[in-house]
């Protein structure tokens, strides 16, 4: 039975290893051996437990694991006990030698399990999701450097306003990719793990090994899976998803907002962009569809909505665990998870080849018969002529008068130069600064962090 | 590559079938074989085309289709173009023999096969559901009466109120799953196939077979597929998507309400109800879990949000072919079946083991010392003894006093029937009469619509 | 304190009577006194009480009650018990005559007027809606009917696909225009009034007046107010506000997708309609904004979520009476009904006021040198001359070669009408069978139901 | 005619004079005279021109501005250009002296006055809302200590699972407090003033005072308002808005879960919390309810809804400047900070009265018969004495049988103290240690950031 093979999203098929269920329980197999290597590295569990149940579940340090589990069994066998844990973890105390097989999930309770694990399957993720999205900020940043200075219609309301530039277009792209992706890096390096036990209080783990022993036993797992040590279980103070989902959003807020714009700017009728590689239609042989921005921006008209469960699940994380909300919460975050993976590769595919047309741009541009610089002339005449004039005016262009020549004889436009004045390219005020502040700003991050 | 064999989705796994990736490959095939199998029949493909296809692409009425399609191989293939259909024609073409290869897509977006496809995985999993949510409605009807003169506290606020019963409170869960059955039905019988070729005037139809025949192929494109005929192209008119989303989202909202009141009702202080078949703890050994309740609910609280997805991919459907909002419909659409899938097969297993605790419906009754009835006293006596000496008596009842001892006490309730006036049982107002009525409405629907 | 008089919310304000506050007040009164009324009627209370309590009350049929209750104060008095009905129940009984006060709110509980009030509010918005809804339907039948047989672009994927015409995308928008319709007014039709007292027994009504009595109660009740009877209390299953909610934002999908459309194609480089009244910039005289297009898309990019939290609080209106649910419901279906107001008046005008640029809509049809026919070629020739020569044959005319004459040039299409196979107009399908069939639709729909 | 008083949102009611109408209108008229009082301070305008402009429109530092604009009018008049600031900027300089008149809204956009505006409520409100969760945290943390060793039940999944204390429990509700405080200040310090003139790149100002002058403007005009310099203008990178959405959210998760948490331990049959000040019920004399906390979780149940809207408007947010997106933000951002200022509120008067029931704590802690330290036994003797024979002995405590005696009878009990081995008291682990952390954690916080 194929539960899902990606038929239906492919935004992320071949982009989302990270987060597959071989991924999920590959990290739940190493949240299981981490918590034996920290009992054994503290000394609560003898000192060749770690390396003994390691081996026995084909865990080594830095690869994926080996362990002879089914996914589809062991998903089958989830739903009496409401997790997949549960039965887990007799799966796995079969395959550990009766002598270690006691430290096996000694003392927790399958959320710190099924919660460590999906952290760490969310830091291997975002790592992922962050170097990509160095990518596109270092595509976006030359994207913007080498169209610097190519004046463009701005457009507000869906009208053109004043003019641009195709670079500040990207700047403004790019300061929302990197502004997303330090902020998920900030929450990626400080995923915790989860080890509270039944209630939260640890009580176990004082009862195994005294209360020093348990203080110290957080620190110690997470060292084991480089995640970071929370302040206290968080089994119903849900921060950890809720940051992590509003930052996977956010990402998938600034990838959407510029794919928006592509699919915008790739319309036949303004045609400034093209993806370098537009998908085909089974009808149409002439079509080139943006087939990355329209499959970019579908995965971020779902995800605030996804995000938005995540919050939910956080305020209703009832009494000392919670009562459907957290289970609520796993496919929910996995999706956040590969939608960004999904949406940032296929990001930085779409910039790398995106293409301008100039003349398309230009022809734009002009489109209003140079109207497009009218603010310039109410700033500039207004006070002199009144609006009531410059009405007129702007009524006599746009009945197919020329501009230039009609400001030309206007005689408070004396001494003006006229052919300056209403050149749109001496109106893009600091769209070149704004570009080299955030090719600046780019090049600073160009390390994945 | 396992992208996702339901280890995070407890709920559902086994009982998603109609819904599988295996299920919506068959689904595209079929609507791919209904087409060229509706041309045949109009006369405008040769005779025996259907026949011809259909036996090269193993599709046979009634069955599924069996045909050689790799289905995470299809899945990668689809990026380029943005959806699975595009790749698809090329591969069943392959398998069709020259001859009848032209009738293959012919005409069509791959639009008109994805929405019919999905619709056809709708009606089958809409169907199941419906056989599902009988059994859960002949459970309640059944639960109900058992129960139907069970007195029980009534809570409002999470305080108690008045009396009512068991029964009554099962009747309530009743009728919102009848209504959402009904509602659900309606939709399921109506969903239509898509058919309008690339820009939803079947032009390319009228081009092939003229317009008569064109005005009657999506008739028996339908009449192949046992699916509705549409009033004209949904391309862009996304209402079929939308009232099946919600009609799920309300089937997840009767079920969820009902476990919510399980889950309650089951606390270990409440302990009215528990469920046959409670889930054990990785960690307590002393645990009963109400797990069905607990994961029903983890689906309620996801599927408002999914459906909210549906509604923006409506509002967002652009143009004549939506940018991404389409996109974004097929992962969330599926999901919702599925969870609609999963939820009503466990809250069928769950009120068919429902176990009701007749001494702690009791012990509750009486918790607040008779107090329960205190509108009753309100009604019967304060016109009589005004509202200050019924507040000194309600106090003085929670202070220690016997209600009964000190009703009778009062001169104002001479003559009354005191035992009788604070007796639970006679204040359950038209408990009995609502049970009756939804009983009796839930055998008439008792077979599958 | 103007806690909100419409300042950031300029599409509804003026639309909106029917929902204020003082609206609110008006229902919430009217919902009390109904009650009474309908005791008075059954013969519960004296006769005469129905017309003394409407009389201090200032109550009239079919007018706005006349009552001297301060919103403001009222609303503040509110945050103690929850919600506005305790202490309005205070402030009215004080100004019923002492003879008849016994009888108002008698029996009831809070829930039971809020919920009443919040459906006769409703009742009075959907009419308003509906008639609105009626407008806008009209206007497109008649916008279609005229625009039937313009031909123009249809994109998909933002790019050009095959010719449609003005009308046919017009008779789409009337399509989903009056679906919405007809759903909202099934759902407006049976908004039933709420009558279950305190733990959705009626028990109280049972103490009163006896079980026959209490049974017909709800009909009374509901004749009073012009709402439906209810099959049960619904308190706790909450059907007629979820359900109410869903056709609220279909409407609202149904209008944001026409202006989503009427946007797009007001863009400066498209420019195929135009707002009779587009709204001026604060800084740019040239300026056409299409304002009304623009507040209708806000409204409908904020219904789903709202959608959604009814849904929610649907699924978790637990016990007898929710613990916070039901609070969230108020102002969350308020807004919708607001927005519904505002968008469908704003949809009326904006719809009488379109205007078709026709050279533009020439224009962009020529846009790809012919090529939006491909499809149609592929048809006609495809099968004589191969896929390969068919993509020769588009690049030819992408790089500036004219389409008949190189289509004349291929000796498969010898004997074909090149001039009539290349033009458009021949290539729209059903489009104008499609705008005859929803035109007579709405003709049908014409009076307001 | 009254808009919104406030009728149905008893929670905010009488806390949201920071986020008013006349609150809004506040800011707008101060981000106007703002932008004239930097442009004199840069020199660009006549150096009297802001002490002028702000002394007509009655604008003093510190105070509220006190202009003649009637709230109701101006909102109506917002329609036509799509907001209010374009018929504010008439009415404001109508009552500026002419000679200054020109510098008012002078090189800006609406979106410029209007986001800027919504930044200076939403710094004034979140500063409000800081102070309040600091009186939240104090009155939690003294509550924790108080509570810091009274042992309690734990609940997972709704059933008793091992103890841990009262003051474990709200030390988890602070933690959740603290943070969300935390990241709210975060956001609140960076609130940035919005300034890019028509098309975001500040072109009128450069063309009015030059690149240098153009680019030292933003932070001039933040210092006037005391918010922060953008690093560009974010027209349509609405981060600002998001990420104060999610803080906000943020604070609404953590006071919804204290809240869910407080409802339910004051349900009746649980009773270990009860408010201060329950509410009454029109019906029922016995009840108090626990309002607050009903209030605050209706509040967090909307609340993620809200967020989405706002994410999704960043998605949406298209062009130059959005079409739609934007102004569905508005009434949104405004109800999110309403609801966090009345949910804090309300939540600090309730930790503040909140009451615990002693005898209510350890009823409950000994309702299962002691088998609440059932995971103690199983860690204790679980090796000795197998797990077939633990769940004989829990099954015999359930049947009646006395925990201690039991265990007593075990040959592998011996030398165990079988009375502290049983007592709760011996098994809440790092329970205290949580809370002295989070009391130190928040009595560091103390001030108000």
């Amino acid at each position: 039975m194929t539960f899902d093979e990606g038929l239906l999203s492919p935004l992320t098929v071949g982009h989302d290893q990270e987060v597959t269920d071989a991924a999920a329980l590959d990290a739940l197999v190493s949240a299981e051996v981490a918590l034996v290597r920290a009992l054994a590295r503290l000394g609560i569990a003898p000192p060749e437990t770690g390396d003994e149940v390691s081996s026995a579940l084909g865990w080594r340090a830095g690869a994926h694991v080996d362990v002879d589990v089914d996914v589809a069994a062991l998903a089958e066998s989830a739903a009496s006990g409401g997790n997949a844990v549960i039965p887990l973890v007799s799966m796995i105390k079969a395959q550990v030698p009766e002598a270690y097989r006691r430290w096996v999930h000694r003392g927790v309770t399958s959320q710190d399990i099924l919660d460590t694990a999906l952290m760490l399957v969310a830091r291997r993720a975002t790592i992922e999701i962050d170097g990509t999205l160095c990518e596109v900020g270092m595509a976006l940043a030359d994207f913007a450097s080498r169209h610097r200075d190519e004046v463009a219609a701005a457009r507000t309301l869906t009208q053109h306003a004043v003019p641009t530039t195709v670079g500040a277009r990207a700047a403004g792209w790019l300061r929302s990719v990197l502004a997303a992706r330090r902020r998920l890096s900030d929450v990626s390096e400080h995923l915790p793990v989860q080890l509270g036990g039944a209630g939260g209080t640890l009580a176990s783990f004082v009862e195994i090994a005294g209360t020093e022993h348990a203080r110290a036993l957080p620190a110690a797992y997470a060292a084991e899976l480089g995640l970071a040590t929370p302040d206290a279980p968080w089994h119903t103070d849900r921060r950890p998803v809720t940051e992590l989902g509003d930052a996977l959003v956010q990402v998938l807020d600034a990838l959407g907002k510029m794919a928006s714009d592509v699919a915008t700017l790739a319309r036949t009728e303004i045609g400034e962009l093209s993806e370098g590689a537009g998908g085909g239609s089974s009808a149409m042989p002439q079509k080139q569809n943006p087939v990355a921005a329209v499959l970019i921006r579908s995965a971020a008209l779902r995800a605030p909505q996804l995000g938005a469960t995540l919050h939910l699940a956080s305020t209703l994380a009832s009494d000392e665990r919670p009562d459907g909300a957290w289970h609520a919460e796993w496919p929910t975050l996995r999706e956040l998870l590969r939608l960004a993976l999904g949406a940032s590769a296929s990001a930085s595919g779409m910039i790398e080849g995106l293409r301008v047309d100039h003349n398309a741009v230009k022809r734009n541009l002009a489109a209003t018969r140079g109207l497009i610089i009218s603010e310039r002339l109410s700033l500039v005449l207004g006070d002199r002529i009144g609006p009531e004039r410059l009405a007129t005016l702007v009524d006599a262009v746009r009945a197919g008068g020329d501009l230039a020549e009609l400001v030309r004889a206007l005689p408070e436009s004396a001494g003006e130069d006229i052919d300056a004045l209403v050149d749109p390219v001496g109106y893009t005020g600091l769209a070149g600064v704004f570009v080299d502040a955030a090719r600046r700003r780019a090049l600073d991050h160009e390390e994945p962090e």
